[in-house]
């Protein structure tokens, strides 16, 4: 069976006051076992995580970097803030673990798709903003689903950036084959897909940038429910070659 | 519109001989436009890059490697012989630059879905591999295509591998937004998307790793035709803050 990726567009600009399942209805009809994979920038400007760049007063530290990387203050001061460790400061460019545990550039604060001198936060908690977006669906709707919350992150070795899961509710992330028979009976090893962050990509590529397209509906992927934390999707400090 | 995902399966176990194009065929039409990704397995089996593991003599630093990682000497031949460079080697873990640029764990080397004893070996040429094939369903459909193989890496900070491109022919790997504006006329800086990794995850989504479907077509994306090459999708060392 194929699997299906269908765009939920809408024309509206979405503020606090959006009630994103209506959203999602008005367009399209939820089936048993849809995934419903939202951007994060709907959800932050759903959640009020956007903040006016005037409002942010930089500290000494933001003032310094921002000088020396011709950046504004401002959003350093911002990054800054929602940081817990800087992993890599160099070229302009600022990579660092985020409080959730995001290792990503600028803490996943952009200035993009968002009135001018206001910039974007991830949501707070993820997971719980994944959570909700299922229940109020599942509430509404009858049918059982799982809802993915996806951004744009760079990575090593390669160029382009490409979108994986920051939210998960009602899936289990990864698809582990550990000590599963490979079509010749071999047990495999090590092989383990982040098919949420698949799910995401797989996503991105009707979402865009400019397709005014915030919302996606996965269906026909055969998921395995669980009450699984992204958490799961992070590489511990400790088993990371290269932190 | 909707993206579609379709998984052409075989029973067949694809060897030397096998015609990729006809297992195709046989499953499944063809449409102008259509995406068509290869696992890097079913090419590397058809191009003959499968190893007998007794055909390899491991030479006295491959030896040393895999005495002190617990590995097969011989694995670690063939990997050392594929790699330019090691990037990272710990924890049991062998990560290379391959000689075609790519940096992943084994140099892409493993021994799972092929018979007991052997090994699969990246093509040596993979976009050259995708052009062959996109010629020949091109002559033998009259339909315009592109194609992609694709295989599964790992990546730093995150847990779970992703499958990505390591060959092109056709398209253009990456979606890049710069100097365009966004949905509120603010030009874009540093968004560039990685579509050709992002199709190859969705494909994995249906190809997964015991469903016994090789290939996948990806209908209704509208890529950029191109001659783009995979190089194109890697990051310099230069340009890279993790290696």
């Amino acid at each position: 069976m194929s699997l299906q990726i269908i765009p939920i567009k809408t024309q509206k600009e979405i503020g606090l006051d959006a009630n994103l399942v209506d959203l999602i209805l008005e367009s399209s009809e939820i089936n048993d076992g849809d995934i419903l994979v939202f951007s994060q920038k709907i959800v932050s400007k759903n959640e009020g995580r956007v903040l006016s760049l005037s409002s942010v007063n930089p500290s000494l530290l933001a003032n310094g970097i921002a000088s020396s990387y011709g950046k504004d203050p401002r959003l350093v001061e911002l990054i800054l803030s929602e940081s817990k460790r800087i992993v890599r400061m160099e070229n302009g460019i600022i990579i660092v673990e985020t409080k959730h545990g995001f290792v990503c550039a600028n803490a996943g604060i952009d200035e993009s798709n968002v009135q001018d001198g206001y910039a974007t936060l991830l949501p707070d908690d993820p997971d719980k903003s994944a959570n909700l977006l299922k229940d109020r669906i599942e509430q509404k709707t009858g049918k059982n689903i799982a809802v993915i919350i996806s951004d744009t992150f760079g990575r090593p070795f390669r160029l382009g950036q490409t979108n994986v899961a920051i939210g998960i509710a009602g899936l289990e992330p990864i698809l582990d084959y550990n000590g599963k028979p490979d079509t010749f009976g071999k047990i495999m090893q090590v092989t383990a897909i982040a098919i949420a962050d698949e799910i995401c990509s797989a996503s991105e590529l009707v979402m865009g940038k400019v397709q005014k397209c915030p919302i996606v509906i996965v269906r026909n992927y055969n998921f395995s429910s669980s009450d699984a934390k992204i958490q799961k999707m992070l590489r511990s400090d400790h088993d990371d070659l290269f932190r």
